[in-house]
């Protein structure tokens, strides 16, 4: 009945429609651009709208199955194959449907539906297999840092703070630290995920539309937790871009900082570990160079991700009605630097190379055990806490201006500090003064909560364990959801066609 | 029986002691600013952490007690005159304490605690402190948003997009956009709340220390709702910081977005509203400027909000032993820009003057409601949903070519449109024309879940009133468990004091 | 008489060299990206290199020549399809010559270079390009805006200050600024030019060599204008990234604001101008919908940039001897765009609908005019600046509130303000205040140095024209110097390869 | 003649004027803080505008003289304490001209000015101020680093790449670096001071004005070099903003790279260089403690100022009439950093403790001098560069697995790694591998142009002692011509004085 266009249907931009003129080269790109990813998004919206569509008798059930039984062939054949040679990007099923089942029933498929909530549809899609990624990265990683952790309980090294020797600590103290951060980058991506797990389809353009759309269903068969109520924020509302973004940033950033303690410890001068060959480059003219490649790669990614989170930001400085964000872009680099960094560091660790006979004795030698000195004062003589701090302080002053070594330290300098401080000598036991200067009692002393005895760190690690056995059993269940979301989409699917052929 | 050293107290850096010669001028901020939420911050620190070391007998139960005492008295005097007085910054207390007890007495807070856990502690409490008054700010705004909508759950505008008429919005559903945005940052603050609110005292630099410190007491008299366990976790762990930043810049960047809508609808090119006086600055010049100060003010603050996050996100691009992080600086602006915009936007919305005909007229007159002629080629006509958009494209081209006025179209034009597409009229019946051309009617249509019609609007805001009253509760309880804590640190130092002196 | 190793030559870092593992795949962009553009700057330092090598001896003349022919060969077959076959990016040369002539041959072509001249001679020739495409692309944006300008001396518009209504201008006199800003961003390209045209050939890694390298030579020979001295700061500065990345950042900017502007002009609400069809999209729901799409991309592009800049900035804030920057993937990207912005504003700019008659009408409208009002007192009545300036602030709010248009004031309303404001009427004539009212005269009045007076624009215009003409003339004089250094490099080549096969 | 209002005058915000309202406390700051720095400003702007207002008898030359004999007194008792009492930040001049000598005079002051080219004005002078401040600091430092270069010319170092050890280098070498970086940076402040000196004044708001002003006139009061002709570019461009503020980045993040590079030297582990006491903090429980807290001082610095540019250019990306940028506390804080970060530095590195046997040592212990081994196959043995290069790294390699020392490795390993290679001994001599292996005589050999070699780097230095020169002098030009121009403003103002008294 009703008579197609004289011409092979070009999307709602031909020329002659509302516009006299075609769109300039190079502003080409108004459906977004037409990545795999972003096909695969569509394609999921498609299905389900058409879905409800049919349900609902929004458009004649028979229309409904025919054009999924065209998204059916679509499949087969491959749908980014299909959809870039049909062309219009987000609008291609549309174009694909109409040009195959012309306008009376390809024509449908839009019906309450905008590039509006396309777009956004396709944004909330994308952002929860990102925090899945995100999730699945740092449970790979913090499996290899624990495992590492594990074989360090006992390596002590000197741990730094404003870049100068600070104390002794364990190789497995400082890891502790990287899974207790990667255990609350995973926690913040599981929060937002809730979050971002929310269906704006049916909100079209900001209105929704006049037609009784069940959001509820469309939203339950693309596996969206809930939906966005509001119609005008399901559209403009774009926090959740940099709050998605945010969490990428913020997890190259921890992995920068521990890719420059690598590099700190891979220099020739401290040479605390080496970076086994597969992870370095050489030189065309330095013949020795050993360049631990992988180490800058995470730490310029950090770099990379804050200029992509302050893109997000100034592009959304506009008024409501204006387009801004970024497209998506920054998110999708700095999360996949993030996930590659991860992948890169759990491969590393394994294969690290830890000299923990240079640790140790960096640990000792250049005083990073003085508190312990301070604390003997403390314990065996009943100083005030800053009385031995004071007396130890001066200690290091002279040992350091006559260039006797630490180990080398006898109770007769620390009388010589306490006199030069306090006019009158300590008399600390020389044995007490042994074990305040070893590095390795020094750790072994710090049984408190939270510190590096190898006991305590043992019972941390197996806490660890647990908490990273949960955010992986989290991980899957959400994953579960989101096939048993897959399976009830493709039965309603079937049951459509079915019903319609039968 | 310890003789004191031969000068007053002045701190560990004083030189003689580590080091020869006093520090350079200028660089002398070294234990941090002296503003006076850090003083109080410290002071809790160091009550909390004396009344644990007592209570552990890790210090004489009686110099606890007196240390106590002397604090009270400081308290009498007014913490933050006397610690500037005093001098020292985080280490006030201790410079305090000595020069009044002397060191026996007072020479022994310090013990077990660095300026490592002191900081760590410091930026902790501030910024719990800063998120619930974050979350204030976004109860007081929402409450005045959703005040606002209820007064305009019928006033129709022109919803924007890509700076263009859309469709037909009203104004409350524009704002229940605004309110939903606001009810995610409040979830987002709260959630950080939870992971902020953590304990690092008795991390010491980065391994605690050789003594039995209670770390669960000292956490719970702070009011802090865990213990942050991994000590090394505790100093060098910075993510918080990023974290909370990062919801500064969010809200920040929201409040400018609805602030340049004000904006625009203030520009006397629209003139939707009118900025009342109060909020408007003028010219020495222009005798008739009304210049609405506080919309770029708040728009600004968006901007300066992401250079914070940038110098933040760029400090911590470090080893974990270097000093990084901006000090608290960028982040405590953050969030005076954050809580002064929600503040004054709490101010405006009721005083703002709305000219609800000038926005009728114009959601009438520049086609936002072509949407719904489409739709009426649907409904009416069963046309296919790209077909009825096509032909209503095609009208609207042809009105414009010839100057008509949308509210003047007829069915004629129509037809016409649908000639030149597909060779055949539509006709569609006038009243059903007319019905789709009046924006006051595409706004009652969408009564579907968040649409903009009054009823639907009116059911959201009402959830939104529910939602709004549970985060005040939570809010509450939140301020209720800090008060709780405080009171029972207070009977802690009590006891102390009276068994001491009994 | 030398004896090849017994596989083909992989590059340097191949196993069995200086490491016994293969580089883990996904850090092999060690020599970095093998785009087009870099493959010519390495082509044009191999070609300039081999010159100066057989010039001076450091390698037999006979080899140089050999390496020129089979250089000469490779451009017959076409650099980068050789070069991406042979692989090895910047050592894509070196790669080709040991596989064709040997290592006898071959493998002198490195001497004296390293991967880092190599990187920085490129990013020295990227640079050097990219300054010129912008200068080109100034060049042309500058000319449409003095072409409009011409067309619009006499277009009377109202200029807005905090958004609102601030004084008539022309749409000449806002074009003029447009002009004059691009003639500074020209200016400041033209001076990164001469600091970034200077040669680090011959700096090798840090050092230099120990063999006689010409660098003059080189540098001649690659049409740079000089050569960076010292070979540390050669390799190592990387000031000049910042620098030139900033000059694209700060154009993006400007033409972002004006961006801004022309969308806020073709406002329904303002329309002023109308977008052609040419730079709009159109929406798939709403059938009305015409997007200036160019207008947002180039905002975009802006936020784009700065984050480019904030990532560049940061990943240079590292040790000298630390690998930073970003590889000039946002430098490429902020030049990209904003050439491209410029380029589309050349397109749209005589495109342009512009609406005379409104712009006129909003002139006059909202009290823009009210500057001269006070004015006239002044003038007229010989009023201090500032007492006319309040009587007539007076004025605006008695007509504002009885909602009398600005063209409709009479001297009694002024005399009712005087009145109120000082006790006494002005008795300004109805003439003077008729002139004065008028946003024609407003403009035509303002004939001091740079006013919008159509007599005072066109001069400007005439400077304008002038100074657009120096700049494209200089362009062109450095794409000859360009051209010529080409020219002798290919006559010193014939020269070499003559007198070897002489 | 002319009747005062009622009340002392309040500025032209009073509510009664044009407004009924007073504006809400926290808006007040329209025209600006009121810093000494800008009072200053727009002090000297009131004078000149003031003589050039009375040259042109714009306003009554009595009226000019009164009022130029009251700022007079208003200096006597001191322009900010004056100004801050009565009050209204860059009216301040005209508040107390009116309250002081009436309406009838000082009511004339503001004619044909506006609040915007007073900002404008003021913004350009602090600029001009700041860059001068910063080409005094980077003559300040470059001499410091020059002295230091002198001093260092043979202190062989293992200069980085890839944070390993690249090439024995000297201190002098890198110290030409900072200093051949630093003399861009200053040229770069120059040519923006051309640019940024140039006066906005006269352009009032947008139009300039309907009064005869003597642009020049003002100008050249002023001190300025030139005129910025188009009214509207005077107000509204702002890529003065962006490019002065760049300059203060690009300087922090050179003085960053260079701390960071001290910071390194200074580790336990490097050992190369000792900071001195003065810019050293300590700790409160690490007795031993000597943290170097000058170097993250300025390293966060760069941070900052990276944060700043991001937030100038984001506040920058609105429409030309939108208020927007940072009001310049970005760039104030950018140049404060710059400026103290380079006098800090200056006095660093005159009391910088060098461990020049450490440093030696450290040169020949990593292979850093691996290349020359290369270079001895090439000029001994007539060897290609790459063959020699890879015999090379196979001894490297063989040494490393053997654990031998490098300047123990004999020709009989060498020969080794050559049959390995390439079935064939090379037979170096053994004086001839001594000499390659030592670091000394690697940088000896160095002497090409810009090389590391003690000769070469001694007439590198020469040169950059004539540049700095140059520098200085320039600075003094442009000083001197400042105090001129304020010279003959007081002549000025003398000669109006004068002549109204005579």
């Amino acid at each position: 009945m009703l008579q197609a266009p004289h011409t092979e249907y070009a999307g709602p931009r031909a020329p002659g429609i509302r516009m006299n003129d075609g769109l300039m080269p190079g502003l080409t790109t108004q459906y977004g651009p037409a990545e795999d990813a972003l096909l695969e998004a569509y394609h999921l919206f498609d299905k389900a709208h058409l879905v409800m569509l049919g349900e609902e008798q929004l458009i004649p059930r028979e229309d409904a199955a025919a054009m999924l039984t065209a998204l059916r062939e679509m499949e087969a054949e491959g749908v980014s194959i299909v959809r870039n040679q049909v062309g219009g990007g987000m609008h291609s099923a549309e174009q694909y449907l109409i040009r195959r089942l012309g306008y009376n029933v390809g024509g449908r498929i839009h019906l309450g539906r905008s590039t509006g909530d396309f777009g956004a549809v396709a944004r909330h899609l994308r952002e929860r297999t990102r925090l899945l990624e995100l999730i699945e990265g740092i449970v790979a990683l913090r499996t290899a840092v624990l495992d590492l952790a594990d074989q360090h309980l006992e390596t002590v090294m000197p741990g730094q703070t404003g870049s100068q020797p600070a104390q002794p600590v364990t190789l497995a103290h400082q890891l502790l630290h990287w899974s207790a951060t990667l255990d609350r980058h995973a926690q913040r991506a599981a929060q937002a995920y809730a979050r971002v797990n929310q269906s704006p389809a049916g909100a079209a353009i900001l209105t929704g539309s006049s037609f009784a759309m069940n959001r509820h269903r469309t939203a339950e068969l693309m596996g969206f937790d809930g939906v966005i109520t509001n119609t005008f924020d399901a559209i403009q509302g774009h926090d959740d871009e940099l709050d998605t973004i945010e969490l990428g940033v913020s997890l190259n950033i921890s992995l920068a900082r521990w890719s420059n303690d690598l590099n700190f410890w891979s220099t020739a001068e401290a040479g605390y570990v080496r970076i086994p060959d597969a992870f370095c480059g050489s030189s065309s003219i330095m013949a020795q160079k050993r360049n631990p490649a992988i180490l800058p790669a995470i730490r310029n990614a950090a770099s990379e991700a804050l200029g992509a989170y302050a893109t997000t930001a100034a592009s959304l400085i506009t008024t409501t009605g204006e387009f801004g964000g970024d497209g998506g872009d920054g998110l999708h680099r700095t999360f996949d630097s993030a996930v590659r960094g991860m992948n890169w560091l759990a491969l590393l660790l394994p294969a690290l190379e830890v000299n923990t006979e240079r640790m140790l004795e960096a640990a000792g030698s250049h005083w990073a055990q003085a508190t312990d000195v301070a604390a003997a004062l403390v314990t065996e003589l009943g100083l005030p806490w800053r009385v031995g701090h004071q007396v130890a302080a001066v200690t290091v002053r002279l040992a350091e201006e006559r260039a006797i070594h630490p180990l080398d330290v006898t109770t007769e300098l620390l009388d010589e500090a306490a006199v030069l401080y306090m006019d009158r000598p300590v008399g600390l036991a020389p044995a007490a003064l042994a074990s305040a200067l070893d590095p390795a009692h020094f750790v072994a002393a710090r049984t408190l909560l939270g510190g590096p005895a190898p006991s305590e760190a043992a019972r941390q690690l197996t806490e660890h364990r647990t908490s990273l056995a949960d955010t992986a059993r989290d991980l899957e269940q959400r994953s579960a959801a989101l096939d048993a979301a897959a399976a009830t989409l493709e039965a309603a699917i079937d049951a459509r066609i079915e019903s319609s052929e039968g």
